[in-house]
């Protein structure tokens, strides 16, 4: 008996995963958060229609989920006043990012991102063999003009854009990122997740142009409809592209009860604006809290705050450490200048003010 | 604006997909199925104990699940003997048999399957630009020894092999499995589809070794646990190349309610014994239907039975479309002399009789 004979890429990657996930790290703890502020989730919870909808459809988890989608497509499309074929459901943004990669990157392949943005796409680019070039953030936000260039010396295959930004909260304008989607080097795909748009300010999300080919655009049920544990995403973009992923896609990945939950979630946009006033409320509470602990909460458009908190990558670590023993989660971006910062979730304000105890206890205590 | 650039590995992939849903044929149709039998669902439904689990687990669905289905995986390696490093929990079978292609199979490697098995897995091993040997069945089942050969020759990087067989029904007797697993070819990996298996008589899984390199087992909950619509199965293999999936695949992609469900499922062996023994009395009755038509089943290890219908393969294409005229959903082995054969799942009484009454009148029709 002798190993399995992997891939040379394969065997080239690392053994690290993304992101050690809150249960884990419950697991490794051996007791749970009492503050669950790290995954950007929507502690405010999905709709309750959205619940029922999933309970009446549990009997029905016998038969395989619509491998086309076809329901929640069109109902995405006439929310998005593009046609269904530019509509492409997948396994969260996650595992659309994995696809999207997978058919636009051989091994050797130039992508360009920002260092410090969104760790999961970059595990797929390594994942494909990509060659990842990580263009600095200018002032805590991504910096269109500097990625641009990049991906123009590069001539790369696809540049990845986040607006509103993960982890900083930040944001450009629709105006920027149109003129942005505008210049996008010739045979260079924008990649633009917008897992966040649902918490920003009208004017953030440009027009969808569903024949413009430069981009291709992310969404998800994760976040403010507050379905993380379904893991549904969509991608919206040109038609040929979207119907490329037939050709490689798990196409009965995203089952019956995942449709029906974010069927059900999508048609409450009463419940949407719901949570788009508590998700805004918790920002301007934590922003408070921040203050009232001498630290600085930058500008946010997203579900979570990105807190400034006046020192080194070290001190933050040390502070999220210790929030951690002290049973609040939240997480920090992973590089410098930014790692001066953590990122909390916005939640219910129960859990705000555990944050709140939490961290003047931890600050008097990292002196 | 230019077409964005696609790997060439992807567009030289064809655009059709491996199957077309019951959804997508019933939107063709434009009405509903009276009876499900195409799919190899389980028409017995989800345990009741299942479906209350999940609908307990509905308002949980704004966390993330847990990205190492920890609690899932250590049931099922105290299920099987063997240690949660042995268990992968993944998308489906299909999920898992893409990414242990993306693991194995570079372009150009040589994989060997039988000729008119899984299409799913033929489709993955052409995703990653694999090139596919097929070897023939013989006398309507798998055929260990000349896969092995095959294998062999070509020093084939996977070699797959579903016991009992997917589309047939067959079985090889786990005494011939094992033998098989013994002579698998140094370098080649052995990929023992048992979606199956909890329809087979005892006998027919070989003991599970899990510290065996040669070997990777796929289970699977969409079957006889009746819950294809949360698509989530699972591989038994040795901790390093169980370990190797975590490298590429989509870590949140088993959400919560999924995990839930397919917990409680397994928890619940009494369902699974009642299941069971509804399969076995479907079997036996559309054995019956079969001979009241003066055609022969061919004996089942499955929840589906394969009715050889005496003539060639365009006979049997014309009596599925005849059914599915009639509002009866089952399908149909791909490859000659298998053609010759219709393939219908087992399921509830009322559907059995309605295929019984429907087969009756495409006989007729067709003369």
């Amino acid at each position: 008996m002798t190993a399995p004979r992997y891939t040379d890429l394969v065997v080239s990657l690392p053994a690290t995963v993304p992101f050690v996930g809150p249960e884990a790290l419950t697991r490794e703890r051996g007791r749970p958060f009492r503050a669950r502020l790290g995954a950007n989730e929507s502690g405010f919870g999905p709709a309750p229609s959205a619940i029922a909808a999933m309970q009446d459809a549990a009997g029905d988890a016998w038969m395989y989920g619509d491998s086309e989608c076809f329901e929640l497509r069109r109902a995405l499309a006439a929310h998005h006043g593009v046609a269904a074929e530019n509509i492409l459901v997948g396994e969260g943004i996650d595992g659309l990012l994995g696809n999207l990669v997978r058919v636009m990157v051989a091994p050797g392949d130039a992508v360009v991102t920002s260092d410090g943005a969104y760790p999961t796409f970059n595990y797929h680019v390594a994942g494909f063999g990509g060659v990842l070039h990580k263009v600095p953030y200018r002032d805590d936000h991504e910096d269109p003009s500097a990625l641009l260039t990049r991906a123009e010396d590069l001539s790369a295959k696809l540049l990845y854009f986040c607006n509103p930004d993960n982890p900083m909260g930040s944001w450009h304008s629709a105006r920027i990122v149109q003129r942005m989607i505008d210049a996008v080097p010739d045979g260079t795909l924008m990649v633009l997740d917008e897992a966040y748009a649902d918490a920003a300010p009208d004017g953030t999300a440009p027009p969808i142009d569903p024949g413009d080919t430069r981009v291709i655009r992310m969404r998800t049920f994760s976040k403010l409809y507050g379905l993380a544990g379904l893991r549904v995403g969509y991608a919206i973009g040109a038609a040929p592209l979207i119907a490329m992923f037939d050709r490689v896609r798990n196409h009965f990945g995203v089952g019956r009860l995942v449709q029906t939950g974010a069927l059900a979630a999508l048609r409450d946009q009463a419940w949407l604006r719901h949570v788009q006033a508590e998700v805004a409320a918790a920002r301007d509470g934590l922003r408070e809290i921040a203050a009232g602990h001498g630290l600085h909460a930058l500008p946010s458009a997203t579900n979570f705050v990105t807190i400034d908190c006046g020192r080194d990558g070290d001190f933050a670590r040390e502070l999220v450490a210790a929030l951690r023993e002290r049973d609040v989660f939240v997480r920090m971006p992973g590089v410098a200048p930014m790692d001066r910062c953590i990122r909390v979730s916005t939640g219910p304000q129960e859990e705000l003010d555990i944050f709140d105890d939490a961290l003047g206890a931890c600050l008097r205590a990292l002196g």
